[in-house]
């Protein structure tokens, strides 16, 4: 009786014509969700190996390697090798989920003014969802990047360390905040607003007035996440949003979009035609 | 000369410890970005025959086979079927972007709060960005769904429709939003709302009052759109998603998250167990 419902659930039924022009794999893909929610799998809930699943949806093996890959790409299951191995649901990654967005605003030519709007718009709101939620290592880590950003390297290197610890700092409170929409876009930003930092020179000048203003913004933040005021929070983020939104002048205009994954680990290649 | 550049820029490297682990499949994956983001390839440009990256990069057919569904999924490339087909450069659809993006929120747990505070900060300003933008077409567009949601349907099913309306008025703004950002947010929250809809039964009830609010709000967007008055389209957008937060107490709080594209053509499984 399991066993048939599952078949019911599983087998993909002979196409009708408006159906007819979706990929067998896709339509294998789209009935794995259905049953991953109709059974509201959990992550760490395991699938059934590949030769049960072959008999379950009476597809091919390489249409169902298929559809696997896509729901490993998607974030969706994880396959471990193995004789114990197979594919397992999996909560998708934060990093998996902000490279493919990274994907769709590749073409997009963003601003930077058009960052900064959404991050003005979110930041504040954000932080004081935060407070509430800080741990005191999470108060400690922000000294220490406060710390590390103080006296301003010289070195190009250097500078650009800096700047993405500052990034960090916003970071270290995002990840705490309980909304998860909130969350996931201010992290997203800080991601979009890295990638500029590791890509752009314009960012890796000394810029004093900057530094000692994010330098006080920091410090007014941190003080008041200690004192676990969020209105105070969200005012002082507003004026930093407000303050990192009148330095725009001096970066350029237009943000050089990168897939966010690529080019990690690997040296970048030597393009000289 | 070309070539040899072609083959440097894509033959993956023999592993060095570290990357050992990242599978082959997606190293290639990795390589072809990077050749994208460095040649400039525009939407529409073709990449080579799988013969020919078959010897450029040196894997295996089932390597490169790989490979290329991972970028078909993530909507990075198209690949086409037929004599003169192949994989192309393809600009990620706004709907692969959103339901990758579903995946992620999917074990999340929004609450309805959370999106609608999202919302209220998002809509506003995503709004007074669009007005330079809308044309005729939009604001007829917008007085047609003004007047389909004007009579309140007394089915469930009347009912799902005018909301879905109701959220389509919304997506016809943001999609005239030059913020990439703020356009793809907006119609973000709208489908995830929209998925409500289709599946709860609590948006289904009249809500007389909701409904004349609802229809007062569009009214006054309407005009302020037709003036060109971004100030108005702010102010009326603020008041409108005030409103529509204050009737969360009439929704249930936590919201039922699906994936964004299952189960969008075929019948819901029938799972009795």
């Amino acid at each position: 009786m399991i066993i048939l419902s599952i078949i019911r659930m599983f087998r993909v039924p002979k196409s009708p014509a408006h159906l007819s022009r979706r990929k067998l794999s896709d339509q294998v893909v789209d009935r794995v969700k259905s049953w991953l929610m109709a059974k509201s799998m959990q992550p760490g809930d395991r699938l059934p190996q590949e030769k049960e699943l072959l008999d379950l949806l009476g597809v091919s093996r390489s249409t169902l390697r298929e559809a696997l890959k896509s729901l490993e790409v998607q974030g969706i299951i994880r396959v471990s090798a193995g004789r114990s191995g197979g594919p397992s649901v999996c909560e998708v990654p934060y990093e998996t989920a902000a490279n493919l967005l990274t994907n769709y605003f590749y073409f997009k030519k963003l601003q930077a003014d058009e960052i900064y709007a959404m991050r003005r718009l979110l930041e504040p709101e954000m932080a004081a969802t935060a407070v509430a939620h800080m741990r005191d290592e999470d108060l400690d880590r922000l000294e220490e990047l406060i710390e590390a950003c103080r006296n301003p390297e010289d070195s190009p290197e250097g500078r650009r360390s800096q700047r993405l610890l500052e990034l960090e700092f916003h970071n270290v409170i995002a990840r705490r905040s309980p909304n998860a929409l909130l969350s996931f876009n201010c992290q997203f930003i800080n991601m979009i607003l890295a990638q500029q930092v590791t890509i752009k020179k314009v960012y890796l000048i000394r810029q004093d007035k900057i530094d000692r203003e994010n330098d006080d913004a920091h410090v007014e933040l941190l003080a008041a996440f200690r004192a676990g005021d969020a209105a105070h929070v969200r005012e002082a983020m507003v004026r930093h949003m407000g303050e990192c939104s009148c330095h725009l002048n001096d970066l350029e205009a237009v943000v050089h979009q990168r897939f966010g994954d690529a080019v990690a680990d690997g040296p970048i290649p030597d393009f000289t035609r």
